[in-house]
C-alpha cells in the first residue's frame, strides 16, 4: 500500500509520500512514486501515484514518452495551465485503462489508479488535483487544502485539525510527516523511506526534495515528542466519573 | 456508516459505538446497534454490529428468537462458555448467509457484516470477539486489547498509543470517546448519539450504559480539551529548517 498526501497553500505546496521504488531520467526526475516534471523558471508540477503499480507506471511512462517525442501533441511540459496538464494525465490514464482494464478484469482485478497532480505553471496562481480511475478529476478549492491518495484514513484527524490554507511550507511539511507517523504506527504496509517535495510559489522549480528515512534527526526526534505529547494530552483529559455515579 | 470499538481490560469491558436506532425487549435490551444480551449474576454480553443494516438486524432478531423459543438448541443465554457465543452468532450469519447472499448478489450487493461479541460467563475471564461476515472469528489475546468495525482507521492510532490492558475501565471509555471523536471530524457519516456501554470483571452484568449526546457535558468537554491540546502539541513541535539550508 501507499500513502500519499499533496498540500496546497498560500505560499506554495508540499508533497509526501511513503514509497520504496527508485528511477530517474534527464529533465524528469522520478523520486520513488513521486515523479516532478519541472522547466525551471517555466514551471513545475509533482505527480504522487497509488494503485495497481503496473497502471501507474504505465502512466508516469506515458507522460513521459510524450514529452520526449515531442511531436506537437499537448504535454506536462507545452500545456500553457494546470487544468490542462490535469486533462493529459487523465488522457493517459484512459489509454491505459482500454489497453489493460479488460485483461485486469479476466484476472479478477479491479483499475485501480489514483492520483495527485500539483504544482505551478507561470501565468497561473499553484493548483493542486486529485485525478481518479476513470481519468477525470477535481481541483482543490479555497475550502480544501489537500488531497490523499492511499492509506489515507488513519492521518486525515491531524491533518483537519491543523492545516491551514495560511500555514506555512514547514508547518505543513511538519503536518505531513505527523499525517504519516500515524499511518504508520497503525498501518504495517506503510513505511520509510519517504519522499518529501516543497515548492515554494512563483519560483518554478522544487525548493526542496529530500528522502526521509529512520535515521533523519528531525523525523525521528518530532516521532518520539509528538508521541509523547498525545500520551501527555491525553492523561491529562479529566476521565469520566460515571462508574461512581449510581445506574439512573 | 458505523463506527464500534469494542475494548478488553484486565478489569473488564469498554463498548463505543455510533448509531441512531433504538429498541427494548424484555430481558434483552437492544440499544440501538449495541445489544446486551445478560443474566445478571451468571453472564453479560454485548454484541456490536456494522454493515449492511438488513443482516445485521436479522442476526440480532434470530440470536434473540432463539432465546425466547428455549427449545434445547444452545443460544446465547445457555451456552457455557463466551467461545460457544461466538460460534452461536456465527452460525446464525450462516444461516442469515444461505437466505440472503444470491439475492443480494442478483442486486450487486455483497454480505457485508462485521460484529464484535465480547463479555464474561460466570467460570470465565472475559473475553472480546470479532466475528466475521462468513461467521468465523477471532478472540482478542494478550497483545491485542481491542477491536474495531466499520470505519475503523480514523480512530486506530489514538487508540494504539494509549490504550493498555492495564487501562482503567473510566481511561478506556475515555479513549474511546477520544477515538470517535477523530472519527467523527473526519468522516460526516459517523455521527452522535453514541452508545457506550461499561462491563466490570466478575460483576456478570452491565455497570453502565448511556446515550451520548452532543450535550453530555463530558464528552464535548473533553472533545474541546483534545483538539485545544492536538493543535497545541503539533505547535510546540520545531519546524523543519530544511528550506533554509542550501540544496544538498
Amino acid at each position: 500500500m501507499t500513502y500519499c498526501v499533496g498540500m496546497l497553500l498560500d505560499t506554495g505546496l508540499v508533497f509526501l509520500s511513503d514509497s520504496r521504488t527508485s528511477a530517474g531520467v534527464d529533465h524528469i526526475s522520478t523520486f520513488r512514486k513521486t515523479t516532478v516534471f519541472q522547466r525551471p523558471g517555466d514551471r513545475v508540477m509533482v505527480i504522487q501515484t497509488a494503485g495497481n503499480l503496473a497502471i501507474t507506471q504505465a502512466v508516469i511512462s506515458l507522460l513521459r514518452e510524450h514529452i520526449e517525442l515531442a511531436d506537437g501533441t499537448p504535454n506536462l511540459l507545452t500545456v500553457p495551465t494546470l487544468f490542462e496538464a490535469a486533462e493529459c494525465v487523465g488522457d493517459v490514464i484512459r489509454h491505459v485503462h482500454r489497453r489493460d482494464a479488460n485483461q485486469l478484469k479476466e484476472f479478477g482485478l479491479e483499475f485501480n489508479a489514483s492520483l495527485i497532480l500539483g504544482g505551478q505553471i507561470r501565468g497561473e496562481v499553484p493548483r493542486l488535483f486529485s485525478i481518479y480511475a476513470a481519468g477525470n478529476f477535481v481541483e482543490a478549492t479555497a475550502e480544501t487544502s489537500y488531497f490523499q491518495v492511499g492509506e489515507s484514513k488513519y492521518g486525515k484527524p491531524i491533518i483537519d485539525r491543523v492545516l491551514r490554507r495560511s500555514s506555512s511550507l514547514s508547518e505543513a511539511a511538519k503536518c505531513a510527516l505527523v499525517s504519516m507517523d500515524s499511518t504508520i504506527q497503525s498501518n504495517l504496509s506503510v513505511g520509510l523511506p519517504l519522499d518529501l517535495v516543497m515548492i515554494k510559489r512563483d519560483r518554478f522549480e522544487i525548493a526542496r526534495h529530500m528522502s526521509i528515512d529512520a535515521d533523519n534527526e528531525y523525523f525521528s526526534g518530532i516521532r518520539h515528542r509528538w508521541s509523547d505529547a498525545l500520551r501527555e494530552a491525553f492523561a491529562e483529559l479529566p476521565d469520566p466519573d460515571w462508574l461512581r455515579m449510581p445506574m439512573p
